[in-house]
This record gives structure tokens, sequence and C-alpha cells, in this order.
């Protein structure tokens, strides 16, 4: 097996999480190659996410930031969600949103913990989206977070 | 009849719903073959849905999905919309959302009714979108609804 | 003259719509041949009026929508409105957008009124795009309304 | 200098304001032609106006509107602004967006005022964009209003 | 090195952004040529740039704007905050959006301060993002921001 995984990151977010993403896909892939490609803001990303897979090679993206708490932020947000969503379209790969929004919360130390949890846990997603798709299959409907424990799945007669 | 039914599911959804659809859709047509595509979230969808359609030859696909209830899960089910409806300008052929937000009910047991009841009927919709379209311009106009009784037409004069 | 008219519409709509539309098309072409597709909401007719575009041969489309009055809802009727613009967009064809909200009236007689006067007016608006656009253009600042009495102009000086 | 700009407008508008247009632009281009297309509301403008350019051979074209005052009449002029941006996007052609919203003004004749000064104003812009862009390049940074008096510029110390 | 920087504003703004935009860049490459494309508002920057980078050879384009502060100017925004992704996706180059909203300040200085600390800050991404990427990369999650003082960066255990 021999693909690369692009890492597109941002000089606006808080924590730099490029690391453990790339660590926790190497702990499940062998022999990955990365490219990774940083961007001033989240409203850069869909362009940057598209030329790593149409022009790096890169077979899926993981797209991490981190916007802020004001309404502007969450607009932008909401624009480069959408630029990503159709960098998807026009290339049929998948490109995985991770970002975490400063104001999930209540102190930096647990917006911290959010931010490395929801971005290793959507590497172990992107992972089994390009190898292990029965995986993610078994766990349909499960109530899977990332950033937070799993919400878990509601059974008939509840 | 042989025709390729797609089924897109998320594993952040809290009920597995694909089997509620294709045990509907198994039982209006015989021989039906269904491919499934599980992603983490709704955002994912749309790209899954083109894939289903683009690559793995589906002539129609069921987009299932369970948003949750906070402003930030009302976006992405928003913009998982828009990126849906891209799919289906891009490919000329019919996603159907079936989308069941996690606020519509007052406890899980009325949340567990809603979706599954709005999985079968839209299955059932799917199914005669392909082979029966004149089933639903009958129906035109008479306050159908999925998940809920439905609202029925109004008359003139009433 | 010889062209096809696209009608499409929904089952969710409380009001079967489709019949004003061709009877007041009728009326005004003689020979025009009508398609009709009926989907299950408005998010489906986008995907709908496009392929009556480019698959059925028809020269332009009325869209007749019935969104409900929740939040939602709304949501559901921008995203389908978005899409009908794209289509038109990438067919280069006209798409009348002709939703009526199940809370622009106080009870359902008036609502009746409002989706039929609404529905037969953009028939006609449908029929002079195609036919003669010199009456829209004769019409232009005009404060015409569908769905309601025309606003009227405002003149200078008043 | 031989082109042709085009003039899209709507029935729904209570100002025939195109008149206005042509005539601010007849006087700064001499043996200019206008292609004028007329539509019912302004989520029709964004297909006339890449049919103005695509069909009708227009270099330029300005959009002329008047949403209403009611939410649903400012989700609509959003859907059209989105409209015409894609138009340009597919085209590389401007097409400049002249909307006044009827909740702009206290009163018609102030409303009558603010339109026919906006109208005028991009149509001068349009001419600019054409054959003069240097004077908007002048005017970079200059508060630059249409409809209202010009805000003016910042300046360093004040 | 030798390519071309676009760089595209507004007559709407109230501040002349381009010079020190393109002061900054003249500080970091020697011998680099711009074009300079103005628009009368936010709206019309989205083909202005698309047609920097597909008419005008420009490699990457720094869009500068001043959006005013009524809810009809932050919708303005958002739509050319869409168009200027869009143009990114169909060019794949990337267009930074250098916005300085006018209700970010108290006052007149304030504002003038942010804007050009916003242009001259965006304007080294610029250059990083086509000559040194790697120092965009050493700068991923260090809270750097355009217009305020960096935020800095989250480190684990505070």
């Amino acid at each position: 097996m021999n693909f690369k995984v692009g890492i597109a990151d941002t000089t606006f977010s808080k924590i730099d999480l490029a690391p453990f993403a790339m660590d926790e896909i190497t702990q499940l892939i062998s022999n990955v190659k990365f490219s990774r490609y940083t961007v001033p803001g989240v409203k850069d990303l869909p362009v940057a996410t598209k030329v790593l897979i149409e022009k790096m090679g890169c077979s899926i993206v993981l797209a991490l930031g981190m916007p802020g708490p004001a309404p502007i932020d969450k607009q932008c947000a909401h624009e480069a969600s959408l630029g990503l969503i159709w960098t998807q379209l026009l290339t049929n790969k998948h490109v995985i949103e991770a970002f975490t929004h400063e104001d999930e919360a209540s102190d930096e130390k647990e917006l911290y913990e959010i931010a490395v949890d929801r971005t290793r846990k959507h590497a172990q997603n992107l992972v089994k989206l390009i190898l292990k798709p029965e995986e993610l299959t078994k766990d349909a409907g499960m109530g899977k977070r990332q950033g937070h424990p799993d919400a878990g799945p509601i059974r008939q007669g509840r």
C-alpha cells in the first residue's frame, strides 16, 4: 500500500494539530507519505485541499482549523466548510474537516483536549475511509463523536 | 430490472437506519443490489453519494443522517444539504436526503420512531422515483410527510 | 410553434397546483406539450428540473412547491431555491420558482387562493418568457406580484 | 468602439429603472447597443444575465432589482446575488448588481431618489469597468457610494 | 523569480490599501510585477480576481475590501467571500481575502490601523504562500492574527 495523505492547516489556529494527526496515521499505516500545506486561515483551506489532491497527488486530505468565537469567525467557518464540500465534489476525494471552535470549551485546557481528541479520531476516520471502509459501516448509527465521548446508539424500545 | 441503489450513512447518527431502508426496498424490488457507504458525519455525505453514483454505478442514492441539536449541527446539516443538491446537479441522479434532527422528538423512543418511519417512506419514494414515477404524480399536492403522519391536502372551499 | 414545458412538483405540497398551471398555459399556447415530474419535496426539485431540461427536452420549467412553516422548512426552501438557480445557470434555461409558503396565509382558504393565483400568474410569466418577452419588458418596474394583487409602480414626485 | 451592454430587470420592481441606466450609458458611449431582458423577479436574473452574455453577445450587464421588505424577500435577494456572482465566474464578465431594497427609504419619494441615483452611478461604473478602468483605480478607497452621497475616505491621523 | 501578483480592490472602501500591499510585497520580492483591478464593491471582486488569474496572468491575488456595518453589508461580504472561494477552486490559485469591516473599530483611527496592519500582514502571507511555504508551516497553530496582535498558541497543560 503506497499512497499520500494531505494535511492542510492554518497559522490562525492556536494549536499545532498536524503532528497529532500524522502520529495517529503513521501508527495505522506503514510507509504512508504526507504532504502538509499550511495557509493563513480556514477560508484558504478549500483551494489548499484541492491543490493537495490535484497537484500533489494526495488520495485524501485532513483539513485542520480552529475558528474564533465571533460571529464573523463563524461565518468564515461556514464559508470554508462549503468550500471543502466543493473541493470534494470537484475531485471525488474525501476531505475530512476537523475544525475545533474556540468557544467549544470553557478554558484552554479543555479546548486543547477537545482539539487533540478530534484530530486523532478524524485521523483514524481518514484511514478507515481509505483502507477499512467496513469498519465505518460496522459503526454506522453508533453515535460516534470526535472531540467528545461517543454519544452512543439509541436502541428500539428505550 | 437490474440496478444498484446506494445507501450512504454516518457513524455520527445514533440509529443504524440503513437496514430499514434496505428491507423496505428489497420488499419492493426483486434482485436489487445495494452499495453501502458509511462516512463519519453528514458533511462527508455529498462526496460519498457522488462516488456511489459515478464510481460504484448506483442509479439513485438514499442519504441517511442524524444531525445534532446545536446551532453548529444545524449549520453542518445545511452545508450537507447544499452538497447533496450539487451532487444531484452534477450527476443528473436523485439523492434522497433522509435526515432526522435529534431535536425533532421529545424523547429517544419518539426520535427512533420518526427516524425509522422517515427512512422507510423515503425508501418507498426512492423506488417510485426509479420505477413508478406515476405513483408520485398521483400523490402530487397530497401533503405527504415522512417521519410524521401525512398532513393531507387542502381542498378548495374548505 | 412546438415546444415542451416542464412542470415539476412535490407530494409534500398540500395543493395539487400543476393542473392550474397546465390549464393556464394551454389557454395561451396551442399544441403545447408537457412533461410532468413529481418528487417528494422541494429539495428534490433542482435535479428534477435539470432532468426535465436536459433529458426530457423541455425549453422551460415551472417548479411548484409549498414549504412548511418551521425553520427547517424555510432552510429547505432556501437550499432548493439555490439549486434551482444552479440548474438555470448550468442549462441557460429558465426555471420559474412558484413556491407558496404555508405560513403566508391566515387560513387554508386564503392559502389556496394565494397558491392558485401565484401558479396561474407564473404560468403566464412562463409563456411570456418564451414567446412574448416584450410583454414582460412593457411591465418592467410595474410592481407586479404573484399570489397577491400587484403592488403597482412608484411614480416620480409622489 | 462597438459593443453591447445588457440590461436585466424585473416586473416585480416598483420603478422602471432601465431608461435611467440607458440614458446614462448613452451619454458616455456613442454607438452603444443594448439588449434588454425583463424577468419576473430577482431570482430569475442570474440566468437572464448569463443568456445576455453567452447568447446575446453582451460584454457586460447591469442587473436591476428591487427586493421587497419581508424576510423572504431578503432571502430571495441573497439567492439572486449569489447567482449573479456565479454568472460572472462562469463567463468572466462583470454583472453589476444594482438592487434597491424597498425598506431602504422612509417614503416612496426617497426610495425613488435612491434607486435612480444608484442606477445612474452604477451605469457610470459599468462604463468605467469596460472603457476607463483607470478611473476606478483613481477612486480606490475613496468611500464611493451608490444611492447615497459618497462616504468619502478616511485619512491617516484623523 | 518572475511572476505577477494581482491586487483587486474597491471604490467602496474608505481606505486606499493597495499601496500598502504593494509596498510590503516589493520589499519582499525583487522584480515583482503587479496587476491592479479596481471594482465598485466587494461583490464585484470574485470575477475581478478570476480575470486577474485567467486573463492577466497573475499567480496569486490579494482581494482588498471594506464592508459597511449594516446587515446588508454583512450579507454582501458573505456573498463575496463565497465567490472568492469559488474563484480559487476554479483556478487552483490562492486569492487572499483581506477585508476590514467598518464596525471592527471604535473610531476611524483604529479602523485605519487595523486595515493597514491586516493588509501588510496578508501581503506577507501572500509572499510566503508563493515563495516560502515552509515559513507558514513553521507558524501553523501559532494563533497568528492580521489586523490585531497575534493571539498566540495554547500549550498543553496550560
